[in-house]
């Protein structure tokens, strides 16, 4: 069954733990934390420090995306306060594989994202040593945008390669994800999404989640 | 009377607005927010959306501090999410005249911050221009650090120029403030005081800041 | 039939009115402006301010071509001065499909251009969204080059994924062009030609134009 | 008398130089040219082409003001070009004063320039070396922005400084320079007015230049 | 036969003469050398001086490893120094076919290199040009790796490519290397193994060569 | 009496612990090591390993000169390798006070360095945590400069600052240091002397030591 990450980026930060314990409860799988450095995107807006506050307050796996460049200065940081899964940006690292070994090192799970621009080839060499995949279905940091379709081929293509190849991360994709658009991702492979207004905006996350899911 | 600024970087993040409410009650004058992009110092912190989510909870002067690289992107986002004061460092900025105005453009005081080693000459074209000016007396970003005692003469210089020239700045200082430290702060002319763990970190919170407040 | 694009990099500046208006009369199809920042390439050449001060002389099409480093900072600029084809490096951007995206929301035409080592690969998730690939048959930015074979694959190679998938991009190539590499060009798929000496150095432009028009 | 330095970039670029060898005619007494790289400052303008341009069509000297960061990469190709004097950011460079002898090593006068924040001690120890300073009396590269009266001091200070110690630069001030601001300008000790739109947008240039002469 | 380069990063330095005397005289095919700037990769190592040093002490080429940002500043001072080839990582300049012609206009041979998560894709379009192809078996600039097995597919990639295109670059491998590593290397299609500690912390290097080469 | 300090910069590589001891016991009191990133300075010269290297070699300090970009993040590298004075670049960290209590928390001896056009108001605010401040009478990491006069003024501060305040760092000079400018020097305040060809191009070294003693 798919998983459902909702990113806490929606969360009402003034009662984060009252909001990160609701989607628990209403079904959530991963709680997803976007963390944003303002020169990989365009906006700042948590670190470690939201992680260490989440972490006694739920038993979901935090599933941290590093959107910040030169990741490697940041995993010891987010690992010791408490991720679960640490995903860097292909774009972001000129020693992809290093970083990988290093959140690795940690005990963490390590995940690599790509851009809606990147090609799957960008990351083939390390997709046997990966616990997941993240495919940005918007550009990530940009606000108002409506999900990309062109990146379904590439959900298609790392599905296919996990499977001829029996690799194990799992397929994430994060952007515009809604009731149509998740059915299409699940479709292609895709087995984690990410949704955040999609279920924190709305009074009822245990329905939202259930719809979404329903729907995918 | 001096006045009290809590940083909620010592805060609980789980239940900010309610620890908000809590230090606003108990004598608080600013709320003071560290804003970290991992790239001027070594640590990402929080962005404009967790300035959104304390705006609505208090009345108290949202202070926030950019420890960010070319302040001048984030302007507009952190003056639109409620921030009432806007400091960004000599170090990190190349027009920082320029980047006075464009706070002051949104309708934002408008302070400047020297990190431990930077004089006082470094900013002294623009005091006349400026609400506050923000005395690091820790280097900002590391962690474990006490109160660095040079710094006082440039909370003495500063003070001096404040009131030779009739400049209306107010004199803030941030790192270290303690019992002790806070009447030597006061002494050499600063009206503002950072607190973190000294205040949050106690029960109460009203004697804690009673207590910085008497010795000060 | 072939399109012709003059840069005016080696036009008369001094002049650059009556330069523009003598290759549109002799039969130019657009106006190539090569925008240099110094950091992508090692050279500064001209901003919106050229942009803008040619618009009101021609009716060709300014075709854009931006050796810039983070070039979203600009769209909005030169969109405004008056292009009508803004071309960014894909080794320039991080988030290639969102600067495609910011192009067009000014409802200019959108191009990638490709370095000479670039595969096209790197491109290949985006196609479908460009009006042009600019394939750089010399390295962009460095002078005395002559034009490099191997880039002859790559514009078949962007000519059958045209064909293959219905794409609508022009094709389009630059550096070293002159009387038998256009017509390698033209033969490999290319359908603009961008030239700069080869048409401005000669007293009669419209023989320039006609005699690389004639071989290609 | 007060020397007046009309900039190109109020000039019309389609026919440059026929307004050069205009503000020539009108009484000009340096060509100012404003270099921007689009990271010193947030705009592109122009490169070497043009001062190369400029070059053959008047026989004012060419007055080339350099935002741009690292500036060492362009000295040889504007002094190349034809550039009289190269000025260049104390906020630029890490190596002024090796700056200052890579322009003079060409032959050209070398000048610094302070942005309003800039205080006259960071280049107290070049000045002995300097054929000129420019005092920024807007903050360069943005627009819209009127002249800033606390520059003044600076003026001042400079002229101080040259007089008491034998130095000869001349001090050149960049910025809202109009009527009522030039006279405030040359009594505090400035020597060279760069004046944009004042001249440029003017039909009779010979008149605006008297005007601003006599006001000063 | 497979060629042996030593690298002297595993030398003495306090008499790196003798050293490579050494290894000349116990076989070693090329003198290997670890170029780091701080910035490409997290170490400094050497830079032209020491290969200046090495030039007049052997007569095995030199084989200069470039782990630096930006290495078109660097390509004639390490030219002139002595070197025989030098490679750049693809991950390090945005311009790589004109690197590639630069270090040719030398003389000097020039190699790319590519990290462990770098597929070959990213340099076939300048296949053609090289004289060599390192491939990085461990993470460069980083210590305490062992050789990383899934880079195995590339050496076999790029000899495939090698032999089906007539290209005429050696494959080169570096990190990890020992007995049973370079076994497969070789098989695989590398011809050209660096090793560091395996050869220079054995006091018979002669012996050390032999068995890797007997291994191989 | 003054200290010399030879720059193994000029030593013969392939030979340093014989360059070194030879230099030791001619009558050097440091030895001074020159280390550059190539992106402050435009050359690349040695790291750790070389300080590694002559460590075991010599009793005398280690005077390490870092001439890189954000220097905290080698402290500790060199630390370790053995030296015993790290000096950083004022205008390289934006953290200066910092990198100061960084490098003594390793027990080892910190120096600032200045750059010719630097003043000494610069490092005020630190004057009074260092060990030794070095002031660059060339522009350092170019070649084939001559002794900067104008930097005498600054020796002159440096000792008049120390005098007054009673602090307790060694000042030392750098760059175009022979018979007549050590005196110059020395007469001004400085008490360590760089010397690099001037001793090791000597055949003579105790005999070159002594010159420039005597003369200072």
């Amino acid at each position: 069954m798919v998983k459902l990450a909702p990113s806490i980026l929606s969360a009402d930060f003034s009662k984060l733990g009252e909001e990160v314990r609701d989607v628990e409860k209403a079904g959530a799988d991963y709680i997803h934390i976007d963390v944003m450095d303002g020169h990989f995107v365009p906006n700042i807006t948590m670190g470690p420090i939201v992680v260490g506050a989440v972490r006694p307050v739920t038993t979901l796996p935090l599933d941290v995306h590093l959107m910040v460049e030169e990741p490697d200065r940041f995993i010891e940081s987010f690992a010791k306060a408490g991720a679960d899964i640490l995903s860097v940006h292909v774009e972001a690292t000129k020693h992809l594989h290093r970083t990988i070994q290093l959140i690795k090192s940690y005990g963490v799970k390590a995940g690599v994202v790509l851009n809606p621009h990147t090609p799957v080839d960008a990351v083939k060499q390390v997709l046997q040593d990966l616990d997941l995949v993240l495919v940005m279905t918007v550009n990530p940091g940009f606000g108002g945008q409506s999900f990309i379709e062109s990146t379904l081929p590439k959900i298609k293509e790392l599905h296919r390669m996990k499977e001829i190849n029996g690799f194990s991360y799992e397929i994430e994709v994060d952007g515009g994800v809604n009731d149509q658009t998740a059915r299409q991702c699940v479709e292609a492979g895709a087995n984690v999404l990410v949704a955040g207004s999609a279920i924190f905006d709305k009074t009822d996350r245990a329905a939202a989640i259930k719809l979404i899911r329903s729907n995918s």
